[in-house]
């Protein structure tokens, strides 16, 4: 009898022309391109289980994920294998062995995500940034950011008004400059159902003058959706990187 | 009578849908594109003007073009026309006044041209990366291109055995690694048909150990083609910059 192997890939994609990462009937997901991909090179219809549901339109450098497999193939071998099968939109980094028990979902302890903002006019970034036409200030902006830090109930800056569990552990949130581009970065334990792009749409709110930094802290405390900011655009969203013990 | 003006644009484009610059019949050009764009904002005919013939498929950060006009609207007002009905992947980064006798490839004193190599596969950069899969010696290939700086006869380094002007002075050559990803950036104050595309097409031969660093010498030298590497893909190919008196 084979020995089954929990295998772990690091993945890189361009959101643009996915559905998200989910799976669903009839749509171009990433999960299900992968899965199609690892069976297809594993000869074995395969479940390819991820570290998070990004939206659809949402990038990621650093996503991780796992697959059992009773393949022998080396984790070279299969690296090369799925990157000759899959689209050009999504590329396996690595392949590693995980330990059995390994899940890239409940085993994250943290979970690192960017914004990017444009603010002036691009054509080679337009797919993984978002564009804004207004001047937006920066120090309001990490003022505002900084308020986010610790343990809080997220409730105000996510689409899910329900969530069982909307406490969040943010464990760093920053804003800064980069050439034309101001860069959103988010790091928490777990994030909620559009987390990330409320916060990137409050924080410019609050950098075009039309909310106070403190905002941030009263759409927290009173846990009203109606407090913060509108959502921002998914395309300007990329999963950087997952951490794990 | 109204004084014709004459505007100097700074452009971004992604060239992966492009045929080049220059306007053909029947090809979707940089050239033609902007001067359907310019000739509606300005309700006339216009003619744009490059600062040079980038390949198909080769993009730009700061390409410099200009064109004559008696449209009397403010450099601001005519950006944000041009950016309303560009299609995406061209932008106007801004407009200037030119002196009246300012031309975009005559004046042009230096071009500044880079070329990204992606040492791993990679989504998100796919468009601008060219993807190698061997081991590229970094200081062999800082060497070879240290060869190229100063006044030469090029003919080896084009695709055009007969030019009537081969000599080009190479200002700087550089290698360098951003990540994983490797960079060469050229300057001149001319580039030869292919020429920039012939020397990363060269230093990756010299990188991966199939050329010694002094075969860049003996290229030049012998202006023989067949002395230099292959030509490197277009879409690793970027016009950074261009600089005038």
């Amino acid at each position: 009898m084979r020995r089954v192997r929990n295998l772990r890939l690091l993945l890189e994609y361009d959101g643009t022309e996915f559905c998200g990462w989910q799976k669903q009937p009839g749509e171009r997901t990433v999960q299900g391109t992968l899965e199609e991909a690892v069976s297809t090179v594993v000869r074995r219809p395969t479940i390819v289980w991820g570290c998070a549901r990004t939206d659809a339109g949402v990038h990621a450098l650093g996503y991780v994920a796992h697959f059992h497999t009773e393949s022998d193939a080396s984790v070279e071998r299969l690296t090369a294998a799925l990157n000759g099968v899959l689209p050009e939109d999504v590329v396996v980094r690595g392949v590693d062995e995980a330990a059995p028990g390994f899940h890239a979902r409940f085993d994250a302890v943290a979970r690192r995500y960017q914004y990017r903002i444009a603010t002036e006019p691009t054509a080679v970034w337009r797919r993984f940034a978002y564009r804004s036409r207004h001047r937006l200030d920066l120090e309001a902006m990490a003022t505002g950011a900084a308020l986010l830090v610790g343990e809080h109930d997220f409730t105000g800056f996510t689409a899910v008004t329900n969530d069982a569990q909307p406490v969040c552990r943010v464990l760093g949130a920053a804003v800064a400059a980069e050439g034309p581009f101001i860069l959103i970065a988010v790091e928490a334990n777990r994030f909620l159902y559009h987390m990330v792009r409320v916060i990137a749409g409050t924080l410019m709110e609050v950098g075009r003058g039309r909310m106070q930094p403190e905002q941030v802290g009263v759409a927290l405390r009173t846990k009203d959706r109606r407090a913060a900011g509108p959502t921002a655009p998914a395309h300007g969203l990329t999963l950087l990187s997952v951490r794990y013990e």
